[in-house]
């Protein structure tokens, strides 16, 4: 192994010259002799230093009294002390021109203020030697190509894990020693993993996006809790898009209960999951629920080819495993498309009992005529014009006579195919790293072979994405004032933002409401105004469609002479009139300043049965109209939009401008203001209107928030 | 092992005194070998006599040349035999008096018409014989306690499976024979595998109805295509549930394009997937997406108790992990409450670092103080009291020194504790079978564990419910005729099996229009009737809540004087009075007639969103007044039945009256009435009130239909 050169950032860590582990220990079961242990198991090439007063050697290797006494640079330093001699051990490291500095101790943040207090201490020491923190209370990293191993995790007992492309980022030391156990299980080859627990000064988005440029590293990992820096994280996460490099993120906290418990555990700001997840997902990553999700992605990602669309090609030996996968395509929105007839027909005629449409049901006959599955591949290959394969050959895989005829057939024919093909077989884990090391993963479950292709799939379609899309609208003037808006107020400002705003106005009896609608614009709606009236359609204070002034003042006069009977009690205002707003969608459109994740704009489907069962699609502000357009697209009833019971379709155009241009205000005031309603917002054929709007400017209860 | 007695139903399968292989090859790999090689291989103590008129031994057992030469009498016959020699042998297997035969020739109803006439030959001999038949185009099955094994699946190539209680029933043979393969490789004991292929006579529910009483089968798995025979799969999963064993069903074709592919693989009916899942469920089963999905619940059914309810205690030595657990209880329904105060105390008192409220976070302390475990644990059984209990002890569970204090300590604690506790850890299959051995399942992804949970307890709360909840409500005349209803004969009909209608009047005149909204009673709706008008709305051609006579007449007459102008076209046929229907919930209350599953009532969320994305219930038909108010609270939406808005609640009691009500008509009409559809049902505060009604008569393109 060559030297490495030390450049700024993480490479202390992963990519050191020199390591020393103060407190190190004889033992290599103990905390301060596990990191020597593993880096030499590792392979790490450069110098150990074990700082040890009492011994002259650990572990064989000349030990040390101080890292004073070390004669040459140390770039890295692992403490394995007490947390109160951590400061001071810190200081050392600091004089010694120490660049990394890995602290297991637990003790700090999370014990409260006492705890925060020393942990800001720390970080006060490093900044002032211009030395970067990991921790405290970590596991400290493990990096495949250096060997640097600054860990005490048992995830590394038992054997360093297989070196691969693969990159994990935990919070959790706990959780990341399960992950890295796990990957080890899983034979997942593991390029680098680093567990970031209070992270003083290093945090998961600093690991991702040193990861992110690592060329040994593919696809990448994260655990974590709570967001610190969400600017970074968001940029390394484009980084990695355009570097089409897969980031799966299992974030928890994603339940009430969870984040309840989550924030009992760590000391994170409580932001909205949906936030998170919609941001995250905006930049490119992917949010998984479960670790075996999360590792399936990576596992295929970091041997098979990312597919290029959601076209599904399904081939079997079982009628019912295709139908089954075909199920699992739809499922997780990827499409099945039929093979060409004229290749239908040429299968038939090599297999007359095979159902060659797509799933691609080749039978049990290739027992006997195993040419069957490679033309039927090949067929599939050539005209099905697939952007991922999956096969299915069940115990043929392992089996000793099929097994070693399979893995031929395939290699050979997918050799250099640049488009996915999962195989779905039992097979044991020798054959399987021979399909791993020609590109083909396996599993034994169908579904969770289609499902990691639709995840794919996912992914590829954020990498393919332009950076921007489209342009942001201009906006004349993105000032809001940070004080409480009257109604009206705000629907001037967002019509001054190009958001038009229905007008109405109030009559004092039938002859003004008639010249108010004239004025107008006719039709118009009619309402009795009264604070004591919760139900006026119930006793005809609602008069809707009315088309001419004649009808408007006969309505007035209906209402002005009716109600006082119907409603004796009540105190009549007036009477409302407002243009008719047409027929349309009564959406939601407003953003919201989430305290992780910054300014949100969000769009829904409004109306009273969304108060109940939410129909809404979050991104983070601002975005661009076509931006917009796609968040149109996401929503569960987006077929409201295009017209239903033979209505029109509403100019999605004009509400994506208005989503559009809501976000600007939002993005431009996000230190102001907390949020913006527009509830509801009318899209008709013809265009938008805004029929109810609510600016909220941020409150002196949110001023601890940094 | 002791003789068998033979008794009617499928025991001439799973427990012969003595079989027959005819067609018996030498050679134990091949089709005609493999039964009888599995057989003795699975132990089977009765008499085994292979056919075959060329050899004097096969496997070294006498061989003989006919079934005739036979000297005692046989039970089961195996028949490896071509396709055209079948019927022939069957009948030599009748007169032999055989009980049951298995067929694994393809070549029969798959094949298409002709192929068919050849099945139903086979069923008429077998019938003519008082014999059962497995098949044809199966792969047989295998009984693990007599050691009957009439296959020739490679699933127990490599050696017959560990004894278990699971009982596994599959229509695909090749997908049954993963099933088999992937039981294999996750030590799931197997009582029972049977496959069924083209049903010619011995169904998937015939099986199930066998395996049910089987004492030595807890937990059963189906995999299947199409359903035949449905009345007796839900009698058989009915029967499961009143016996508490799990059924977990994989139906393939749930997509359109699943569907396309299993209908040009089999020839099954095609019913709609939602009234299977909704029978299926409403009789006890689960049905389950994914393989992996059904092994882990089999798996955790067949070695932990069921837990009583949704209450989960979650135990972890990672704070992430178990706020990724909290958060899988919630995705998957499961509860997370809180410990008690005085226990949250006592474990602070024993544990200052812990976090012991739920999750309870015992911390790596327990590393050094191994009583932790113990007493966290003992805390949460004693005083916590919930339903199930997952514990999180990552690489522990398998490592050298605290591997086997965990395996003492937790199997010491729960020993004959009768609610479920699911162990997430890394461990080897040696430690897992321990675990298994001791009631503990033990799983690697903690979020794998927690769905595992949530459906024990989905199951167990249906082996709670009673077989029948309330009554049916009794209808006077429950006769529907079978030709085509108009809308006002289809409302008259459903007012008279109480479900009231909404009466509509129209009137010629202003003055006509005041006369019938005063005889209806005021306030009412008025709308302009012309076939001319689209919207109606949109030129002044509704008005509602006239409260007043005089109010109707001004309204009627403006809209008479008005509306010619706006829309000289418009062929005007007088105004349409109809009662205010007051405010309420638009709900839609239909019943259709499934081709498979039989009749089904349907309630979902009516109005113009719904179309879009649809919110309903399916319950197979009929459903008392209680079974109804469980479809009306599984709505997504259902909390709009709660008044939103300050609005008050509907009368839930009246509009399930209303579901039970249609869904006796669609029971007692099932062969003549294709489908009734109420839409809009109005749910007000007061009642319901039935806007629109639609009864459809089964048309001649149905009587295809058997």
């Amino acid at each position: 192994m060559t030297a490495h050169t030390v450049s700024k950032g993480l490479d202390a860590f992963f990519n050191p010259n020199a390591i020393a582990v103060i407190g190190a220990s004889d033992n290599p079961d103990r905390i301060g002799g596990r990191p020597l242990h593993f880096c030499r198991q590792a392979g790490f090439a450069g110098a150990l230093y074990p700082i040890n007063p009492t011994r002259d050697t650990v572990q064989g290797l000349p030990a040390f009294a101080s890292l004073d006494d070390v004669p040459g640079p140390v770039d890295l330093a692992i403490l394995a002390v007490p947390a109160e001699q951590i400061a001071d051990t810190l200081r050392a490291c600091g004089h010694k021109g120490v660049r990394g500095a890995v602290i297991f101790s637990a003790g700090f943040a999370e014990l409260g203020a006492e705890g925060q207090a020393a942990q800001d201490e720390l970080l006060a020491i490093a900044r002032a030697h211009d030395m970067r923190l990991l921790g405290p209370n970590c596991l400290g990293f493990f990096a495949a190509r250096s060997g640097a191993s600054g860990t005490f995790s048992s995830g590394l007992d038992g054997g360093i894990p297989a070196r691969g492309k693969v990159g994990l980022i935990t919070q959790s030391g706990a959780y990341g020693t399960h992950l890295l156990s796990m990957a080890k299980a899983r034979r997942l080859g593991v390029a680098a993993w680093v567990s970031t627990g209070n992270e003083a000064d290093v945090t998961v988005p600093d690991c991702l996006a040193h990861m992110v440029e690592d060329p040994d590293v593919s696809a990448i990992g994260i655990y974590m809790e709570g967001v610190k820096r969400a600017d970074t994280l968001l940029a390394a996460i484009e980084r990695a898009r355009i570097l089409r490099k897969p980031v799966l993120i299992m974030k928890v906290g994603a339940s009430d209960v969870g984040a309840q418990a989550m924030h009992s555990h760590t000391a994170s700001l409580a932001g909205s999951d949906a936030s998170f997840q919609a941001a995250v997902e905006q930049a490119g990553a992917l949010r998984v629920d479960t670790t075996e999700e999360m590792f399936d992605i990576l596992y295929a990602a970091s041997v098979a080819p990312m597919p290029a669309g959601d076209r599904l090609g399904i081939l079997t030996v079982s009628g019912g495993a295709g139908v089954l996968m075909a199920d699992a395509a739809d499922r997780h929105g990827l499409s099945v498309p039929p093979m060409p007839k004229d290749a239908v027909q040429r299968m038939l005629v090599r297999n007359p009992f095979a159902s060659p449409r797509n799933p691609v049901d080749f039978t049990a006959q290739a027992i006997n005529d195993f040419g069957l599955v490679t033309d039927f591949l090949d067929e599939m290959m050539q005209h099905g014009d697939y952007d991922a394969y999956v096969g299915f050959f069940t115990s043929w895989a392992g089996a000793a006579r099929l097994g070693p005829m399979l893995f031929e057939a395939l290699t050979g024919a997918l050799a250099g195919f640049d488009r996915p093909f999962a195989l779905v077989g039992l097979l044991g884990d020798e054959m399987a790293a021979r399909y791993d090391a020609a590109g083909i993963p396996s599993f034994a479950d169908p579904s969770r072979a289609v499902a990691v292709l639709a995840a794919l799939a996912r992914l590829r379609a954020g990498f393919d994405r332009p950076a921007v899309a489209g342009a942001l609208p201009h906006l004349d003037d993105t000032g809001l004032p940070a004080t409480p808006l009257s109604e009206a107020a705000a629907k001037a400002r967002l019509a001054q933002a190009g958001i038009p705003c229905l007008p109405e106005e109030v009559a004092q009896d039938a002859e003004e409401a008639a010249a108010l609608a004239e004025r107008m614009g006719l039709p118009v709606a009619l309402k009795i105004l009264s604070p004591d009236i919760a139900h006026k359609t119930d006793i005809g204070g609602v008069a809707l469609g009315l088309a001419s002034a004649q009808a408007v003042q006969d309505a007035a006069a209906a209402m002005l002479r009716d109600i006082p009977a119907k409603a004796p009690h009540a105190r009549v205002e007036g009477l409302l009139v407002t243009p008719m707003a047409g027929e349309g969608v009564e959406l939601i459109l407003g953003s919201q300043r989430d305290p992780v994740m910054g300014p949100m704009v969000m769009v829904g489907i409004g109306g009273i049965l969304a108060e109940v069962a939410p129909d809404v699609v979050l991104a983070r502000a601002p975005v661009t109209p076509d931006q917009a357009l796609d968040m149109l697209a996401r929503l569960r009833a987006a077929a409201l939009l295009d017209g239903v019971r033979g209505r029109p379709a509403v100019d999605r155009a004009a509400v994506a401008d208005a989503i559009a241009r809501l976000s600007v205000l939002a993005a431009a005031n996000a230190d102001t203001i907390d949020s913006i309603e527009i509830n509801p917002l009318l899209a008709t054929p013809d265009g938008i209107l805004a029929l109810d709007a609510l600016i909220v400017p941020r409150g002196r209860d949110a001023e601890e928030d940094p």
